[in-house]
């Protein structure tokens, strides 16, 4: 089969050699994601604002068009916490919830998204996502899990609270908590200690009773689906609902809704940027997800085929009246662990979930909104991660002041104002460090042919030589930061007759740091000052004699430091006063 | 004195020791300055849309605000063409030219760019200008230099044309060729043959008329001076103004109005971006016409002292009914080669365009604009640099890539548009390129200790070590091309036991590539192998430990490849399928 038509569709990989063994893998796990996927997916519609039942139908065909186009056997999307806080955010200045040019925004921004990520396989721009530093996503995600946590306690005491940002958020609970429904805060409260348990008990009492610890691991998976239906029954049983208890409501059953999006160029020009920053973030989580999983069975994740897949994904969720989505971490790692082999563990998990929208929606009907903001509480506390937030804070100041600003905006201003403000920082941050590089004037090592720091070591310098070892590429950021440096030590040193600059760690020389180069030079010789360089690296060195960098050279270029050294200082017989130079020890 | 208060003020360090041959330099290079500055003032103020006396505003208080607080020595402040270009696409939003509100609005700029210069200095954020790389500086100036030259054509002519962009500037001119004035087309095609002949031819017929060098070069300098005469001659001679030849006709007589700047939020947010734009291209420009003149006497610039100087001219400017203004180029070569020796030859200049004012501009009143507009044309299009384009192109194409989309969007849409996406590009392009860093499989070189990539020389390898040289700083950019680039390989090579990650090159690890080397190593383990490091630089080596990066590494960091070899093959030792490894050559 054609290798390079395998790589545009993965699913030509696996499928002719699909044997039944791995069928057996794909139903067992397809079953354990469904379960989880099917609270899941009703929750994080409720998180965008959607009606719950467009989480549903963001769970089917987009489902199916992963496991055509995407590169991860594993992988399993859907939509997921931080991108439903994304959508909120994006929709809320386009239309008011609950509205169907809300729903009709929703679907135009997953179109976007797709779009997005389409183009960027296309244009191979996959390394855009590596503007989004680590400290700045971690930054993100936690406060983000933060911000998610906050907005679904509403849900919890049962009040009508609004808020895009921390202290609103906070604000309008504080406002309202007067007005808390009783059974809904019992429920909401029993719901979030109930998942808790699960969470980090469960697992443990099982195995205990003797089930084996992989099946223990998969049965706690599950627990959402029981805190479901137990309230679902209790709701019923009780008539909560009559009592102030708000539940999910009627949802249509039936298939999802095929359509395209309206093309209404002014709400698709308000999306762009924050169907932009989803694109982004969601194949950045997506990703890594993937990487980790396929790095555990020795597979390969093409970015770019991600970008295809993920892409396809959005398309086939706004066509069938879904919203963004991306490739879950929990879910994936369910998925993994439950043994699924082929990504038609995934398509199999569609047909579950639409097995699930045709024929379970009206027993969600009593499910209580406070039991799916429990679900979503409980799964976005554990992104938060303070551990790392102290670890970046103790590794490097530049990137916790990106991380920290990026929470910061997240929590007080946006979604949005955040990440792009920690990008902008992050990418200022990486510009300001290596802007002004690690710079150390060195000399000869007594008896020996290696040069050293000379505020570190006792070294041997010669007052006409300076010997300038650069600990970075050269390019526009530190071109001048460059000049500037050797320009003020030339200015101390009345004596200097040469300048060498030491370059071993120069990895890249670009245009402006050519031009700087060629300027020192200039300016050097016009006071008179020699200008060489020394131990050069073969790429660089070719690039400067591709730009005829040695034409006007009048320097020297030197393959140690050693031989620079004893070169120049037999050159360097100072004529005015002072002592004679002496000669550096070979 | 102390020496903080001396860097502060600048002038505290040359003012009390000045002596009788310093002010006798000074006053001589001030006088050449001024007859240079005199027409220049006027010509830009032109170009920037406004009166041409505001050109002589703009070189009195700004040029005495300098000498105390600037660093240079011998930099020449006062309206500069591009910064004058970059000033009338600015305002022509806010307000139409020849209005109060156009002359309000240039007041404010000025005002704005002087207090972003200040804030820069207070911030210590200098270093922004870094982000204007050379050959985005290079198309800017080119490309300016064409609009500029193409946007006098008109007042050659003698027609009326609008247009900011090169195609609305010809199809201006084109469709109004038919009016041109015939009178004025001679005396601007006469006055741009004789400034260029000037500039050309100038110098070397004095010299051969027994000059010296050095005066004749000054003499030549005042070619637009004598073409001012003359024209002003033939205008009051000829009576050419009433045969439609346009004149600068009355210019009011007296001291510049000193004033603040009208407060107008709307209007002080429109204008914030262009400021900022100004504020760095005129910083850029200046400090490094500075850097260019200081480095010949080993004199010193301070970036920061630099902002402190160009920010109080501009405020300076702005209180006095002036507009933006930098240290040009061409002016401060002449003061230079003049002799000026202290900052004092700025501030007798100051008093030279003060007399001028006072004294002058009934004069001024008779210039034809064409005179004027060929002095612009003149000047410009040495601004255009051909071959700077054509060796940028040989060099680097994304270095290229960057100019390119520089010229031809300050050509085709604006000069703001034009810089803004070329700084982005530059950035864009810089990060794609450290973001896919030059990695090399690497093998022994045989009978030595030396490593060399696989794919250059013959080399022994081992099938169950793949050792990866990286060759760039490993930071967020390019964190996640690591992973890939090992995993690739790791996936490729069913036979590895061990990675060694070779590092003599990696001058920085930032927080996200710290996270990808332990994602790196964990993934690795739970694969089976193993994960190493060598050659680790002294202070990223530091910075790992600080990080508590050991704790869980479960690899070993080697001083030498070397020595990773010779432990690791030992460890090596294939049990399944292969030929036993054979031992590198020691």
């Amino acid at each position: 089969m054609n290798a390079r038509l395998q790589r545009l569709l993965p699913i030509l990989a696996w499928a002719p050699r699909y044997t039944r063994n791995e069928a057996v893998a794909d139903l067992f796990a397809a079953m354990i994601v469904t379960i989880m996927l099917v609270p899941q997916s009703l929750a994080y519609a409720m998180l965008a604002g959607l009606p719950p039942v467009v989480g549903l139908y963001a769970s089917i065909l987009p489902l199916i068009a992963y496991a055509i186009f995407g590169s991860s056997r594993t992988l399993a999307v859907g939509p997921v916490a931080v991108v439903s806080l994304m959508t909120a955010a994006a929709l809320a200045p386009v239309a008011a919830q609950g509205t169907a040019a809300y729903l009709a925004a929703a679907v135009t921004l997953a179109f976007l998204s797709g779009l997005i990520l389409l183009a960027m396989a296309v244009l191979r721009l996959g390394f855009l996502a590596n503007f989004l530093s680590h400290p700045v996503i971690s930054g993100f995600i936690t406060a983000s899990g933060i911000l998610i946590a906050a907005s679904q306690l509403k849900h919890i005491l049962g009040i009508r609270a609004e808020g895009d940002t921390l202290p609103r958020i906070v604000a309008g609970i504080l406002s309202q908590v007067s007005a808390t429904n009783i059974f809904t805060l019992l429920i909401g409260a029993a719901s979030v200690g109930f998942l808790f348990w699960v969470r980090k008990r469960l697992k443990p009492l099982l195995v205990r009773l003797g089930f084996k610890p992989r099946l223990a691991d998969l049965l706690a998976k599950a627990g959402p689906l029981a805190a479901i239906v137990v309230s679902i029954l209790a709701v019923i049983g009780f008539g909560l609902d009559a009592h102030g208890v708000k539940i999910v409501g009627e949802i249509p059953a039936g298939m999802p809704p095929f359509a395209l999006p309206v093309f209404d160029a002014a709400v698709w020009a308000q999306l762009l940027p924050a169907a932009l920053l989803i694109s982004l973030v969601g194949f950045v989580e997506s990703v890594s997800v993937a990487q980790t999983l396929a790095v555990k069975r020795r597979q390969r994740i093409e970015a770019n085929q991600e970008l295809v897949g993920l892409g396809t994904a959005n398309i086939a969720a706004s066509i069938s009246g879904g919203f963004p989505v991306t490739g879950g971490f929990a879910r994936s790692v369910v998925n993994f662990d439950a043994g699924a082999e082929t990504p038609l563990a995934g398509a199999i998990t569609a047909l579950g979930i639409l097995a699930a929208t045709l024929f379970l929606t009206p027993l969600f009907r009593f499910l209580p909104q406070a039991v799916l903001a429990a679900t979503i509480i409980v799964a976005v506390l554990s992104l938060v991660d303070i551990k790392a937030i102290r670890r970046t804070y103790a590794y490097s100041k530049a990137d916790f002041a990106a991380m920290a600003a990026t929470i910061l905006l997240v929590l007080f201003v946006g979604v949005e104002a955040g990440i792009v403000t920690g990008v902008a920082l992050s990418l200022l941050l990486f510009l300001w460090r290596t802007s002004t590089p690690h710079m150390a004037i060195v000399g000869q090592v007594p008896g020996t042919e290696h040069f050293r720091n000379v505020a570190r070591h006792a070294v041997i310098t010669d007052p006409a030589i300076l010997a300038l070892r650069v600990d970075e590429s050269l390019y526009f950021a530190n071109a001048r930061y460059l000049e500037d440096r050797i320009y003020a030590e030339v200015a101390a040193r009345p004596a200097l007759q040469h300048v060498i600059l030491m370059c071993p760690a120069v990895n890249m020389i670009d245009a402006s740091a050519l031009e700087s180069l060629e300027a020192i030079a200039e300016r050097l010789h016009a006071a008179g000052v020699g200008f060489h360089l020394s131990e050069v690296k073969g790429p660089v060195m070719d690039a400067l004699q591709r730009a005829a960098f040695f034409d006007h050279f009048r320097g020297q270029v030197f393959l140690s430091q050693f031989e620079a050294v004893r070169t120049l200082a037999g050159l360097a017989i100072r004529t005015e006063k002072g002592a004679p130079v002496p000669a550096p020890v070979a």
